[in-house]
């Protein structure tokens, strides 16, 4: 069975937005089994997009459009799609309850071009939209189908990896290709393939390695159903932590800090953070693991050196010789916190992330200088990074290398 | 004068890249003033490639490639153009030198399979690869052009910046393509275009709204150069500027945050945060801003309600009668924070970012229950908010909401 993606909106032929939703989408295909040989991209104009659905109709037996749902003028895909399959627009009171129901939960004025989104061709179901307003569309035609998702990227997501992904499973498509991801942190893009050379050059499964910030995805992918592709997946995933150990952190959907979050509820320890740099950033990717609540206790936003006295304790002779970017400061930062909030462990993060060098008592501390501190029940330590990239790079890969420094720490305090 | 991109790679179509050269191509045809009304994407596969082309060149006068043009079977770019223009390809002995050179300077042995890298179709010119083997393609079919240009990030960035850039520019096109981005916040998608409809309906210049999280970004776009094009933009936006008001935060490349920082910084004021449900968030996005220093001081995570007490003196009371998710509580961690850290202002966050409700002390608060409070010189206000979506996206409401209404404080406080 044929899948194609029709994705619309004028800001993506200029070039202003990436289509990265339509890269998602054709990976869902390829889980769910859809060949897929075709992707339009067409501007907010009737004509053109009731073309291109007919076109893809020719050839394709699922298409699928993206964007142009919303409420306003060039928003084309419902009267679009009502023209090329030939099916009126009905209202449909449900969707209209829902959107009136948000809008009333927001605060927002019931406005009359609201109701277009409340429209639906005449043959079509909904995909519920819980992030936001316009839902998504099934439209059947024939033998064939036309399925229509939101643009903004909060509200595609969900609804592709959940309720079209469970539409699209079940009907009845080819071989799926199925994969598995591995999470790989410490080791750099080369140094994982030079450790896998040999599984790098086969073909079933297939192994493509991805650089993250400061961490190296690697998918391992077979085509194929139920348990014998599983087995093949897991003997080729086994090889590979045997080889990189403690490295791979995690796969799927985990991350480092769900990881964490996991590692220390089971201990009962409980975690603070004390940020310069990151300037609660380090907090907020901690705080979005759902659970982080039984670990995560508060932290620190010092982002000022009298803000560090003052909340955390660190002395101001730190500030007179070293410097607010150094081993003592770090120290200081994380030992501070874990004391004030009676936490086992705390991490801190002090750096340079603006683009500029900065200089503290005649002391060069170059752009890309971070300290990140540790406090543990036994020890307190610093380790010193010296990263490249703009404000926002270094600040991800301070937040990154905190986080590995802490489950470092916790392999082997085991 | 129409041009149209066709990005050719089977790992496109599966997801396992993001096409960003196409959306770079697509604002480069926007500065050359090329109009751009589809786009195609095709696996590696012969026929399905020259189809797209004749589809390409039967509603477009300049047709351009992305990839495909390497010395792999898989690379076919070339033989389907010269079989959709009707011209053999024939070998060129310059692109051969080049290869050579290139090839001795690796120390790479030349091998038969790098001959196909040297031809192209008879009618065809070249556009010179400093970055990379294969060269890009200009090859003219009677008034049209099919313009061939390789896949690689190195190689394709430079030759469309440079030689592709070039060329553009000297066939006839018409005017540039100029636009400029209002930024709003405080209103809906449909609020903005009900307040703008005459002008939605203009065809030049022409409004687009993108509902984004929190806040919705207004392209205005025309065609044409120099002062008459930047004066016909700034006409239109001065009119919007007028009808919405101070709803219009910013344009370009300005953000909320970056907008407060200045207006706090003009004024000597300073910030500081105490956040809960964000976990920090709210902070690392403040501190995302180059420059926040002079005005951002610091602030408090505060996950847990004796951390609230302790670090900021939230009354144990709060939580025994209103409970940590309350107007109450939102105000006695502002007050707390600005107090702790000597501010003008301090803003709070506290709610439930989960998709469960919880219950505190029999009062059910509902997934996306959040409060905002702001403790400025003058005065010490909450206010209350029921956002929809998941963790990751009522955490990043919670954050634009709270930005939102410290600046129309700050805007009130003139």
């Amino acid at each position: 069975m044929r899948a194609e993606i029709i994705s619309v909106g004028t800001e993506l032929l200029l070039g202003q937005i990436v289509d990265t939703n339509a890269a998602e989408l054709g990976a869902l295909f390829a889980e769910v089994g859809l060949s897929h040989y075709h992707r339009q991209t067409v501007g907010d104009h009737q004509d053109r997009l009731v073309a291109a659905l007919r076109l893809a109709l020719s050839r394709s037996e699922v298409v699928v459009t993206i964007g142009g749902l919303g409420p306003t003028e060039d928003d084309m895909t419902r009267t679009a799609i009502s023209e090329a399959i030939g099916q009126p627009l009905v209202p449909d009171p449900a969707i209209e309850d829902h959107l009136r129901d948000i809008f009333a939960r927001r605060g927002i004025k019931w406005t009359d071009s609201q109701v277009r989104q409340a429209e639906r061709p005449s043959d079509s179901f909904v995909l519920s939209n819980p992030n936001g307003t316009a839902p998504g569309l099934i439209c059947p035609f024939g033998d064939k189908v036309v399925i229509a998702l939101p643009g903004p990227r909060n509200e595609f997501v969900p609804m592709a990896r959940g309720p079209l992904r469970e539409y699209l499973r079940s009907r009845d498509g080819g071989e799926p290709i199925v994969s598995t991801l591995l999470k790989i942190v410490g080791l750099g893009e080369s140094q994982v393939e030079k450790q896998l050379l040999d599984l790098m050059h086969s073909t079933d499964p297939t192994l493509a390695p991805y650089a993250k910030v400061g961490e190296v995805h690697l998918r391992i992918t077979t085509q194929g159903a139920g348990k014998a592709a599983e087995d093949k997946l897991n003997r080729v995933a086994e090889v590979i932590r045997e080889r990189l150990g403690t490295a791979v952190y995690g796969s799927g959907e985990e991350t480092l800090e769900s990881v964490i979050v996991a590692m220390m509820r089971d201990r009962n320890l409980t975690l603070a953070v004390a940020e310069s740099c990151t300037g609660g950033g380090l907090g907020g990717r901690m705080t979005a693991v759902d659970g982080s609540s039984e670990v995560f206790q508060g932290g620190f936003i010092t982002y000022q050196n009298e803000v560090k006295t003052r909340l955390l304790g660190v002395p101001p002779a730190v500030f007179d010789t070293q410097g607010a970017v150094s081993d003592e400061c770090a120290r200081a930062m994380a030992a501070g916190a874990k004391d004030r909030l009676g936490v086992s462990h705390a991490l801190s993060v002090t750096g340079v992330a603006g683009e500029q060098s900065v200089s503290e008592n005649g002391i060069e501390k170059p752009s890309g200088l971070v300290f990140i501190g540790l406090a543990t029940p036994t020890r307190v330590i610093s380790v010193r990074h010296q990263f490249a990239g703009n404000r926002e790079t270094i600040r991800a890969r301070a937040i990154q290398n905190a986080l590995a420094i802490l489950r470092q720490d916790l392999l082997g305090d085991k």
